[in-house]
């Protein structure tokens, strides 16, 4: 079951879940509105490898706005803290940004139970697009869970600002 | 929790989602099928903006089809009518369409409760690829909510056809 | 409601769903991982089409790995067989996959219940990314249904490698 708004606001009330800061305008019929952060990175070799350490920089956002160009991944964050230790976290864009042609997320929606952080946006245009810091371009749902519930204690555990891939730490256990 | 497809038919017998026109060969095993409208729209400016209203065109796809580029977003809809008061509609691609490297939404897969409409496809090409108006290239799921309900009473309400982006004036109230 | 990862391997147990092989340090908070298998299959033609047959070939990834173009769709499969008949998967990239920009699906995440094999991923990278076979790239969550059971019996069931895209079969029926 995915939560209504106003539950999403009672479950924070109660201190169930995590999302600061919060503000009412901010909640829609079963979501609560992100907003982009300022500061994005961007990986700075030609090709990405998994199982190689892939070195990035970190681009602030200028008051005018940032085009972000079709043929490269950025990584953003949310503004916002969130997390729960007792529901399931599943972003994704508000449906003006992606009416734009702008991915929030390369699939990979889904915020373990038990992680707290700023989120990591997989920001990718398709056509060249401007964006802003405070821009609302994504949202947060949350989902019940079934089962005996084992917290979140990985790598990218309370998470600030836009986090780069360490997936080559995955890959150098898969083939030790 | 999401419905199966008997359990979508039996909702919307009665009474408690809509899906127009509704035939029983749309019904998967947790889906329904959804079919393209005969027009796209598609941005004429060549850099978007969040904060700027952004011109499009309307095009009729042709009885021969049209080839769909990677280098552009073209929003298109959904003949059918859909929606719930009760169960939050999710959109995907059918499995055939994304196996073509067709993606049907950018990451805007969530339909408010209370928005009845006909649904605005956010359609990219990996690859060129021919679509015709009346392919079956998307599906909806339903969900069921926990909490209070409010309705959605937003800018894309009762849309038909496919719906540009009217993010700029979320972001008009941001900055005010 | 989604499962968590103590749910996961307690319904496989229990024989209500298949994913195998399992091990345990694939279990996540709410998902298990999934591993990228040797084969990809890549369409041969320029311009693909929604109603016709599109040919395709197949490459295997050799030990050094193989980079993945941004202009086109690679699909691949996971390692794992898997499936349920009273949950229903949807699959999504793991974290650290998306943050080099690799998409593993193309909007078509769901599995239909009763649906058993291996999963086809559609792979398209936003930058040139050199994969491996035996990545962990993908996982895969499960979720409770709502309604009547009727098993998938399609033209995908029992997968075995990267399946390209039967959607011309349904087309040729949409137009009879």
């Amino acid at each position: 079951m995915i939560l209504t708004g106003p539950e999403i606001a009672r479950e924070r009330e109660m201190g169930r879940l995590i999302l600061e800061p919060f503000h009412q305008d901010g909640v829609q019929p079963n979501s609560f509105d992100l907003t982009l952060g300022p500061t994005l990175a961007v990986y700075t070799s030609e090709v990405l490898d998994t199982r190689e350490e892939n070195p990035h920089t970190i681009l602030t956002i200028p008051d005018g706005g940032i085009v972000l160009q079709p043929d490269r991944i950025y990584l953003g964050s949310s503004i916002e803290v969130l997390g729960s230790r007792h529901h399931v976290p599943i972003i994704r864009s508000r449906s003006g940004a992606a009416r734009l042609g702008l991915f929030l997320h390369v699939t990979a929606d889904l915020i373990d139970i038990g992680s707290i952080g700023q989120v990591t946006f997989q920001l990718h245009a398709v056509q060249p697009v401007r964006v802003y810091a405070g821009d609302r371009l994504a949202q947060v749902t949350f989902w019940r869970v079934q089962g005996d519930i084992v917290l979140y204690d990985g790598k990218y555990q309370g998470s600030r600002g836009p986090q780069p891939s360490k997936i080559h730490h995955d890959m150098a256990q898969a083939v030790r």
